[in-house]
């Protein structure tokens, strides 16, 4: 029996699912939530994406003033030399305030408002929920050996959050061994956070459209909250692929902003492929500076590598890069001639290329030299090495290439010339002293190349679910993206699809299972540029970051759909274009203004 | 036999279109391309968007300098009088010269630039097919009346555009009887200038990254051309769902550019449904105060329709109010209590209500008083009153419908009962002295409402070149848009299909084939809002535009996708986020500046 879903039923089940967004009527909890209720979707207040593994909330509340608030650190082993603590204390005291729709409003009449401002201060502390105002988040990170510098595959992410715990009333507490866990900690801090206008009458519109709402009195509020957290995969990624369009760095910078909301943790970087080579090398200058879309405005240089990979650090995100070979190298030619193998038609060459030419010596000098400089500019300990789609036509045609199969007795056997290429290049990684593993596409374990153990194999393509069974059983780690091609849009609130889908689901022992590290959306660049990147990929990518942080058990899209609505308003509030998927609805914001 | 092409082989169709343009090496016409030429689209050079109705080029050409240059009105009637040539004026001029990539580089040797200027400059004068600067572009409208200024059903859109006409070297000519007919010249004149980088050796990549380019020695060109011009259909619009999303002010601006840069008149506002009434009135301002997502940062006030409005007017697009009734109404109810049918689960009200209450006296009365003051605030002689997607379950489930179905022999025959509620609408609007008519989706034909003849029907289901041959059969108009849902995403260059519908597709005589007045590309608002509008709609409404402008035997997509691909690009660079919809590919634009 195999698991895979029927197409059908697979219809039959988005339908429903965007049939009751449609019709249903919202439940009880809804309520009293102050926005027009209809049959849309209607956004939780203050709860995680993604969810954490366990959390405790009370009614209870705290009230928390821009002014009055601030992020202590604790611990005085952290105190002033950790500058990803530091700079995150920054940013987080903006999240937590994200600018209201409300801020923009105007024609209030100030007397009124000041009027209105003291009744809503009363209502408030006549709540006996309300426990008064919270002043500081206390970070704290017993870690004897400080802050790490840089995030690394099996990071500790792990965290608790404490708001107006028994023990400590009033305040709020951020507790994790590692600074990963503490900016993990932080977005869910600031998360729980939610505005609220029920205390005095905000939202008691007077019937005269001129005096406008007096929305002085929102309330930034947080409820007694206890909770304790960690990812389920260590391996949380996103592909981005600057080769097929050129994706300016300020859109990457916001890409992962909108990771680290999500608690994603690695930016797979497509960095190359057939339509142009981006990257300035500096040992071979000419592969951008003739195979880039534009020799200087569609490139990144070393320092803007440099600037995204420290954007990233300062996120605890890992950039992996890749440089797609053998195949995917088209644009590798007009800067660096010769690599690639000349197809034939016949007896004639017809002008075409095809994947690199295995049987060159010259291509693994390139190919060391080239990655020899990219394993020291990345500094992850892990480089994808692609191997993917190597289309065997153009060797088949090549004279030369047949010649050297016949003379090395692989007649035929296209797939063991492929692993040649893989093998080599598997090798000449290894002996760099900087890199601890890689990752390949699942071809190359396909073609039976053989690899080291540590290994990662990258499964996306069909049937993943036969696949990622067939690494694990051959002691090999694996990552998933088969289910979360996210480029391939659909009508509709498709995000469903991506959430259900799980790297767990196949037939495997658990010696298995603890091989899944985890795995990535993927959002290929054919149709998709700086102009359109940002809301095609969010939220749609946030059912992926929750399927690969939150507990398996975590799978409910009836109860998500509200969450990820909160999470698509957040995102919006904050200022990332993040497009509606649940249908008709609106955030709080003024575009207008 | 049905015209209606297989599925199956559409999808064919589309799978050999879009292989096509992965694998297929440019032809010819772009050999001479100083972009990097490769497998992918490459985009034209100074050619119109839709195609013109005849258009003659040379390779003669002229030189543009933004400083020297100007367009002049020639014709004394309309000097100093037409707001509309006046603004018109002002936006061209900064269209024909959009800010290049290029303005934006630096490090660039100021000397070594005004060595190259000079060598440029030379280089071009040696050109013997250039043949000196243009100056000045004469705006000829010869029409006594002067300008007009509402655009109208049926305006005269048609003129001429002469650049280095035998009889006028060194110059050029837009020619027209009417103030829209220039307007739409202009738009060509500005579309046949094209940046050139031929002159000089702007894109002689001297190999050191920190030099760039000498991009001084760009020019604008502009060949030697005479276009006559008219649009095939006189109805070329976009619907616009404001209720669904609430769609910024500056958005729906930023769409009228675009449409008046495709060359589309009608912008059809889909201003009210099911969930919110966005627009305030003046009658019945709780409609919006409590039916809007949000009273004040959600809403169009007066002055805001009124500023849409005329941003329109000056862009020779007309503005087609459509307030749905008596279907997609629930958004009346919370301002408006009491119009809507409430529904029944057998004997008990179950709480939900159902299209407005045909049986109602004040039903009517409301949608008189509402009319009234909607056909005076969108000054258009037509006005879209909606109709479609009556549910009748409701209907059927109230007692009170039951008895008045009753009592009038009208039992079970709910198609007469909806009709009654159109008849009577019809009626209403007809008495005022404003309209000259309206348009009514396809349902109101389909139920058999006694329509007025110049009715025009609304054409939105599948089999519509059954229901275009029906409807123009029986002596009515009609607009199509079924084949135009821009909502429905599909992934891939989905353009092809928009632009091998055409509306005439249907079997009918001569004197239906002249019923057809035009079409509509819909994008309706579920999944949009002002974060994603202008790149999920551009450049895929573009195929629409040039489908329902350019003459019917414009339909080859290889020659198109290299024209709509410019259209993107050009759209980029005057500033609007069109996505990329013809795979990898680079407009010359800086994200990163």
């Amino acid at each position: 029996m195999t698991k895979i879903l029927h197409p059908v039923l697979k219809i039959l089940i988005l339908c429903l699912v965007m049939l009751e967004m449609v019709v249903c009527m919202p439940g009880d909890q809804f309520k009293n939530w102050p926005v027009r209720t209809g049959p849309w979707v209607q956004p939780t207040r203050g709860e995680v994406w993604p969810k954490p593994k366990v959390q405790k909330s009370e009614e209870d509340f705290l009230a928390l003033r821009e002014k009055d608030f601030r992020f202590e650190i604790k611990s005085s082993e952290v105190h002033g030399e950790c500058d990803i603590i530091n700079e995150a204390i920054k940013r987080y005291h903006k999240r937590v305030f994200p600018p209201s729709a409300s801020d923009t409003e105007t024609n209030i009449n100030q007397n009124n408002r000041r009027q209105r401002k003291r009744d809503s201060r009363r209502e408030l502390k006549n709540d006996p929920k309300y426990k008064g105002y919270l002043e500081k988040v206390e970070i704290i990170m017993n870690n004897p050996q400080g802050c790490e510098k840089y995030p690394y595959m099996d990071m500790d992410e792990q965290y608790e959050v404490k708001v107006n715990a028994p023990d400590s009333p009033g305040t709020a507490q951020i507790i994790a061994f590692h600074v990963w866990g503490i900016l993990r900690g932080m977005e869910t801090f600031s998360q729980l956070v939610y505005a609220s206008t029920q205390y005095g009458d905000a939202l008691q519109f007077d019937g005269n459209l001129h005096s406008g709402y007096d929305t002085s009195s929102i309330e930034y509020l947080v409820n007694s909250t206890m909770v304790m957290d960690s990812p389920r995969f260590s391996h949380r990624g996103l592909l981005l692929d600057t080769s097929r369009h050129y994706i300016a760095k300020s859109v990457l910078k916001d890409n992962l902003d909108l990771m680290e909301m999500n608690k994603l943790n690695v930016f797979h970087w497509h960095m190359t492929d057939d339509p142009s080579f981006p990257y300035v090398s500096k040992k071979f200058p000419e592969l951008s500076a003739k195979g880039a879309w534009h020799p200087t405005i569609a490139v990144y240089t070393q320092e803007d590598v440099a600037d995204i990979i420290e954007y990233a650090r300062m996120r605890g995100i890992r950039v992996v890069s890749e440089f797609d070979t053998p195949g995917h190298t088209q644009s590798f030619e007009p800067g660096h001639p010769g690599l690639l193998t000349e197809c034939y038609d016949g007896d004639t060459k017809n002008g075409f290329l095809g994947p690199m030419n295995p049987t060159k010596k010259r291509v693994y000098a390139f190919v060391e030299e080239l990655f020899e400089e990219i394993t020291q500019v990345f500094p992850d300990k892990y480089v994808h090495l692609g191997g993917d789609e190597v289309d065997y036509k153009c060797w088949k045609s090549n004279p030369d290439i047949s010649e050297f199969m016949n003379k090395w007795n692989l007649t035929g056997q296209y797939a063991k010339l492929e692993s040649i290429y893989i093998k080599k290049l598997l090798d000449i990684i290894s002996s760099f002293p900087t890199k601890n593993g890689y990752i390949v596409w699942q071809e190359v374990f396909d073609n039976g190349v053989k690899v080291k153990n540590d290994t990662i194999i990258h499964v996306w393509k069909g049937q993943w679910e036969w696949e990622m069974a067939k690494v694990t059983s051959s002691g090999l780690r694996a990552i998933l993206s088969s289910p979360w091609y996210l480029n391939y849009i659909n009508y509709g609130a498709d995000w469903t699809k991506y959430y259900l889908a799980d790297p767990m689901d196949f037939f495997g022992g658990a010696k298995q299972k603890e091989l899944v590290l985890g795995g990535e959306a993927c959002l290929w660049g054919e149709f998709v540029n700086s102009v359109n990147l940002i809301p095609r990929l969010w939220p749609r990518a946030s059912a992926v970051a929750e399927r690969l942080w939150s507990p398996a058990s975590v799978r409910n899209t009836q109860e998500a759909k509200h969450r990820i609505q909160e999470m698509e308003c957040r995102m919006i509030q904050r200022g990332y274009p993040a497009e509606p998927i649940n249908g008709p609805g609106f955030c709080n914001v003024n575009w207008n203004a």
